[in-house]
This record gives C-alpha cells, sequence and structure tokens, in this order.
C-alpha cells in the first residue's frame, strides 16, 4: 500500500468554507472556530480507487488508503474497523423488516467505535510532531485516546464526569494515561479540560471535531457499509448521536463516494437518536433550527448520549433534511427493554446507546416511516460489557419478570 | 460459497483410531470415551482450496468454508474469527524479538475466542435437530454458547464456579440462557451438569472435547496465523491452556495444512502456559507422563486457566513434543504485572489468561528458550473487559507504586 497524504487537497471549514492547507497541524477553522474537514483529489483516483481494488485488502478501516489522511504505515493499528455487518432475521421477522441489519461496533479494540476516529486522529498528531494528547469525553472516546497514545508512544491526559462507567475509566488507568474525574456532563469535563490547556497549551487536544482527523475515522463506516452490502447504501441509518463525529463523517463519505462514481445522489435516510433525558439534536430538528440550544440538566443512562450541546449540531441537522431523514429521542425504560430484546433475539450484546436506535426503530416503524422493503442499518456502537451498571439493571428488571 | 458438508469423510477417535459416519450427531467415541476429531477428504481439495482463493472472502473464520464441518449459509454468523495478528514493536525491542506478535482474540464476538467454537458447535447441533444445548464453563464458553444459541434459536443452559467473573454470567443472563453457580472449580460444575443431564437427556452437551465441532472452530487460528504472517507459521507459539481445545485446533490445522500442501513438515514450538496454581499439563509435561493427573486446590485468578483435569490432556502433550516445544506456569502475580505492561507498551487491554502468554514468555527469554530472530506469537484470548475484579488489582498494583 503506497503512501497517501499525497492524495490530500486542503482542509475545509465545514461552515465558511475557508481553506487551509493541511500542514501544520490543525485544529478548527482560524476565522469562525468551526470543525475543519479534509478535502481529497477524488477527481484524480476516480480512475484507479474503485470498489473493485478493496478486495484483497487488510482487514481494518485502513483498506481505504486513498481517502484516509494518514499513511498506513505510520500507524500502529490496533485492528480498529471493518467490523461486521449482521443480518437480523428474528427481530427483522418480529418487526416485518426482512432487510434488517446490525453494524456491531463492539468488535473493535476497546469495544467501542470510538477507536476509529482516535486512530486516526492519534496518528496524525503525532505523525506532525505531538506529545501529549488530551480530550474530554462521555467514557469510550477517553479509552480508545488512552489505548492508542499508549501503542503509538504518546502521552494521554483525559477529563470524564464522575458517572462515566467504570469500564472506561479502568482502560484509561491501564493505559497509563492521566484521568480526571469532574462533577456533571461532558460539557463541565470540556471546560475542566479547557481550564487545563490554558496552563499547559503543549496538551493538543483531540475532542469531538476540535481537529480535522477524527471524522475521517469515523467516515470508514459509511466505505464499510457500502461494500458489505454488495456495492449500494441502505436505505435508513440508524445511528445514536452524542457529538454526531459518526453521522457526519458517514454522510461526508457519501459525498466522496459520489465524486469517486461509487454511487449516484442517492442517499440513505439518516436518523438520529437521542435520549429523552438529552436530546437537544431532536428538539433543533423539530423546532426547525440550524443548529441546537444547550440541554439543561442532562440525564440518562446511555452516557455517550449525555452530550448537551454538539459542535458540529449544524452539520448533523443539515444531514437530517438533507437526507429526509429524521430525529428520535427514546426513554431510558425503552432502551433497557431493547438490550434485553436484542440480546434475547439475536445474541447481540448492545451498549446502551446502541441499543437506542432498536427502541428508535420500534417507534419509526410503528409510525409507518419505515416501509416493510426498506433496508435498515441499526449502529450498535460499543459493547454492553463496557457498562455494568446498567447491565445490572436490565437483569433487575428481565428477572423481576420471569418465574423461574 | 458452495455447502462444505461434502468434504467432510469422516469422524476419528483422537486415542484408538475407530472411525464414525458424521452422521447423526456424536459425542464421544463410543469405545473409548476419547474425543473425536473431524477429518476431511484433503486430496480431493488440494488442488483448488489454495491460499490464494482467500484473498476476496468473508471477514470471519467462514472464510475456510472447504475445512468446516457446517456450511456457512446455515450459520447465523455474530462475525467470529478473522481476528487481528498486531506486531508488537515496543514489547519487541524491550524483549529484544522484534518479531513479536499478538493474535488479538479479544475481538470476537462477546469478547472472548470461544466465540469460534461455540458458533461451529451451535450450528452442527442445530443443523442435526437438537434444540437444548449446554455446558459446564469457567464463564467465556457459558457465555459464548449463550449468544449463539440465542442467535440460533436454541436454550441454552449453563453451569459455572461460583468463582467466575461477573461478565461472563452476565452475557450469559442477558442472552436468556439458564445459569447455574457451583460451589468449585469447572471439575465440580462439570459434574452438576452431568447429573443434571442424567434427568434431561434431551440436553445436548457442547462441553469441550465432548463433541467434535468446537475444535473446528479453534482451528481456524491456526490456519489465520499462515494467512496473516504472509503464508509461513511463527516459530513459537504461547497459548494459555485450559481444556486446550484451541491447541489441539491448532496442531490439527498444521496437519490439515501439509496434507493441503500449504506447508511442508515444519512446526512452530508449541507452549502450553498455565497458572502456578493450576499447572496440570505443565507438570505432566516435566514429569514425561502421556495424561495429565487432576489438580488438586486449584486456585488462579485467571478463570480460563483453573481447569483441573483435561479430557484432551494427551493431546495437548503430545503436540508439545512432537513440536519441540515446553510447557510453563507462572504466578498469579507475574500475571497483574503483565496485564499493566502490555496495556502501557502496547495499547493490549488482555484478559488474565492472555497476559499469562506475556509473562510466560519473559521467563522462556530470560532462559534462552526463545531466540533474537525468531517470529513469537502470543495468545490473547479475551478482553480484560471481561475481568472488572483483575483489573482492579492490577490498578492498585500500578497506583501503589505511582507518585501523582
Ligand atoms: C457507545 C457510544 N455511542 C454513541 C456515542 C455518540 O457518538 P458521536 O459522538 O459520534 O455522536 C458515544 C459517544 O461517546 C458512545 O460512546
Ligand atoms: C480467556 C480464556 N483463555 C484461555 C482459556 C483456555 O482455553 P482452552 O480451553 O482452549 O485451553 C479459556 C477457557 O475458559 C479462557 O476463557
Amino acid at each position: 500500500m503506497q503512501p497517501v497524504t499525497e492524495h490530500v487537497d486542503r482542509l475545509v471549514c465545514s461552515a465558511c468554507g475557508a481553506t487551509f492547507a493541511p500542514e501544520p497541524l490543525h485544529t478548527v477553522c482560524t476565522h469562525c472556530g468551526r470543525p475543519l474537514l479534509v478535502s481529497y483529489r477524488l477527481e484524480a483516483l476516480c480512475d484507479r480507487f474503485r470498489p473493485e481494488v478493496l478486495a484483497g485488502r487488510v482487514r481494518s478501516l485502513w483498506r481505504y488508503a486513498e481517502v484516509l489522511p494518514v499513511p498506513f504505515d505510520a500507524v500502529r493499528s490496533l485492528g480498529e474497523g471493518w467490523t461486521p455487518l449482521l443480518p437480523q432475521p428474528r427481530l427483522g421477522r418480529q418487526l416485518g423488516l426482512p432487510n434488517l441489519y446490525v453494524k456491531d461496533e463492539s468488535l473493535n479494540p476497546g469495544g467501542s467505535f470510538k477507536a476509529r476516529g482516535l486512530a486516526m486522529a492519534v496518528a496524525a498528531a503525532a505523525l506532525r510532531g505531538v506529545r501529549q494528547v488530551g480530550l474530554a469525553s462521555a467514557g469510550n472516546a477517553a479509552g480508545a485516546l488512552a489505548l492508542y497514545a499508549a501503542r503509538m508512544g504518546l502521552s494521554a491526559l483525559v477529563f470524564m464526569p464522575e458517572e462515566t462507567p467504570e469500564p472506561a475509566v479502568w482502560e484509561c488507568r491501564l493505559a497509563g494515561a492521566q484521568v480526571y474525574q469532574v462533577p456533571g456532563t461532558i460539557a463541565e469535563a470540556g471546560a475542566a479540560f479547557e481550564a487545563y490547556r490554558r496552563e499547559h497549551p503543549e496538551v493538543f487536544s483531540v475532542a469531538t471535531l476540535r481537529e480535522p482527523y477524527r471524522v475521517e475515522g469515523k467516515k470508514t463506516m459509511g466505505y464499510e457499509l457500502f461494500e458489505q452490502l454488495g456495492g449500494r447504501l441502505p436505505d435508513v441509518i440508524l445511528y445514536p448521536t452524542g457529538g454526531g463525529t459518526g453521522l457526519i463523517g458517514m454522510w461526508k463519505a457519501f459525498d466522496e463516494m459520489e465524486a469517486l462514481g461509487w454511487i449516484g445522489p442517492e442517499r440513505p435516510r439518516m436518523v438520529a437518536v437521542q435520549a429523552a433525558g438529552c436530546a437537544p439534536i431532536v428538539r433543533a430538528f423539530q423546532e426547525g433550527h440550524e443548529t441546537a440550544e444547550f440541554w439543561e440538566n442532562a440525564r440518562t443512562l446511555a452516557a455517550g448520549l449525555r452530550v448537551p450541546k454538539a459542535l458540529g449540531d449544524f452539520l448533523i441537522l443539515r444531514a437530517l433534511r438533507e437526507s429526509n431523514g429524521t430525529a428520535v429521542a427514546v426513554e431510558d425504560d425503552e432502551i433497557l427493554e431493547a438490550m434485553a430484546r436484542w440480546a434475547q433475539a439475536e445474541g447481540m450484546l448492545a451498549a446502551p446507546e446502541g441499543a437506542a436506535t432498536l427502541a428508535a426503530l420500534l417507534r419509526l416503524r410503528e409510525a409507518g416511516w419505515v416501509q416493510p422493503e426498506e433496508t435498515v442499518v441499526l449502529f450498535n456502537t460499543a459493547s454492553a460489557h463496557k457498562y455494568p451498571a446498567v447491565v445490572h439493571r436490565v437483569l433487575s428488571r428481565v428477572e423481576a419478570t420471569e418465574i423461574r
């Protein structure tokens, strides 16, 4: 596999359109403070980067070398990406959806899809001489950062809410990261991290959309869907949305795939799934706003969905509208119910965030928003093993209703 | 992919050599009570089952369709197998072993390598009309059984030691299995399961080596090593050995690969790694015995290694000797130390059983048993996330020696 940074054209501001040369290391747009996205020379790639060339390639997201900002040789992979897309025949029969799938992201290093973005961001930063990386996180991103920083020889610093599920905190500590736990949500953790960085500017932030490369890791989920469905995209994608990197990333991937000639202008309908106790994107979508307001008193057991304000809210909302998609909020009780149901029907150990997509699908199916013949993809973004306290709650519910 | 059961020739007893037609469902040899192994018509496959045909195939163990006993179409996969083989450059430098790798089996459904064997055994049983499956297990096999039984619509019944790490128990319950916890080790759990089966003969046992198909799932680790090393085998394999299915399976795979013309008569040196508190294979190896005696008062925090007696002991010992391999016992303290070191050096979240192979390698390297230029593969058989209590112990050690 050849080095690929040659295909990176420039960085483009997702809001004001300002452009930047890819070197040196960038954070957000210096004009308007919004996220930068990577732009590739796709026309030059059209002829040689075809789906057919992928067949024999590496079993990880690095198979999409030509549209990634970091050369594979420069990375110490942990095997991130190329997770299975699993048909859900039993659940599909129950819901009258014979073409139902789950993209099971729990089969990533550390047990969550955050591995994709952090593998990319840590490698990109390390290549440009960064020695210390940090972020504020609901948990899984912190864990992934700690693993990739250890793997690539950087030191890591993570700020998390006090209520973060313990396995995410443990993996950070095991991998030698410096861990700070802060009362409140990821918003307070983020403020604490920024305060820390004012004293320690040498710590590079790889927080969601604060640098351009995590999105590039996440977008590979979109390429994988295309390949795993045999060269087409699904009709509907349900994605558990906190900061929204994955949704923004897939949406970007689809535009790239169109420019490459892999697909036409058609797009899956994108559905942002949030928890009723923290649903800023759902509220903004329903009220027709272009950005989302801060959600006060955010509460949900789905830790990764407890994100009161997303820097990329306008990108998420735009993707939902352009795709004729929607936004759905589900109650914590529906999430617990969906976790039990999914494990029993299909052997799926879904994280609460992943189970939220199943709960949302039940609502959408009932409302007639999804048609029987449509191909629907749910995202399970992490393993249930990263949420012992939530699993406990599921089991006490299940066992309370059982006669043994 | 074509159906493949056509390539199964017969079942052969691993001890007395008696042969059986593959149908109907078999357990152990009806003559001598020892494990049956599947024999394929390999000569007929030589010409068309070549390593080159694998390039574009599915990202799971089902890529080896021709040498598997169950057709892929008949299986509801959860994405088992085809885990990454990861270079360990930092650890390799520290140990003077530039060609050091880990096969990271934590990236399997449910977070352990037990997925491979149980996917195969449950599918094989389901195809032959079985509706209820059960086993006794140290934990991970029970979890994997519960997931695949749920996925394929069978009911599952699992017997585990009381001390089993909680996540394994939870995944069984989540997936709707009937769970029994028994004082003692897997030996007592096994006795309780057999007592249960005398009352309920309709429950088919998929316990280690009590039926011929789990080994077939596990052997794919051997095929994957060959493919992932670019068409050769490593010089040394360190494998954490409880019941030994994986070691026996890989050893079988190497014989098949020789019959297929993929390799010659050379073999990796196989190393069985056990815990000092339960090391029946190590003792038998050192004393030159052909079988191992029951290990009294088995104690180790590596739950999967707390196996006082293995039905396949003679097969394990034979593979160690024929390969010029060895057997190593490590203390629990060395395991805890190795877990911390591995996470910090390479971002690897190893289970205690996996970390035991690193601890054993440190000993073997010191003793000069492994040479600098050799290619060495460690097996991390599960995720640290399945051992919260052990992770706790690692962290308290690490943090006791730190100044914050
Ligand atoms: C398991 C899980 N799912 C979903 C999310 C939300 O992801 P995103 O930030 O891409 O919207 C998170 C974020 O922490 C998460 O950990
Ligand atoms: C994580 C882990 N490693 C290793 C083993 C031992 O495996 P085997 O029975 O193949 O020797 C087990 C068995 O329970 C296990 O759970």
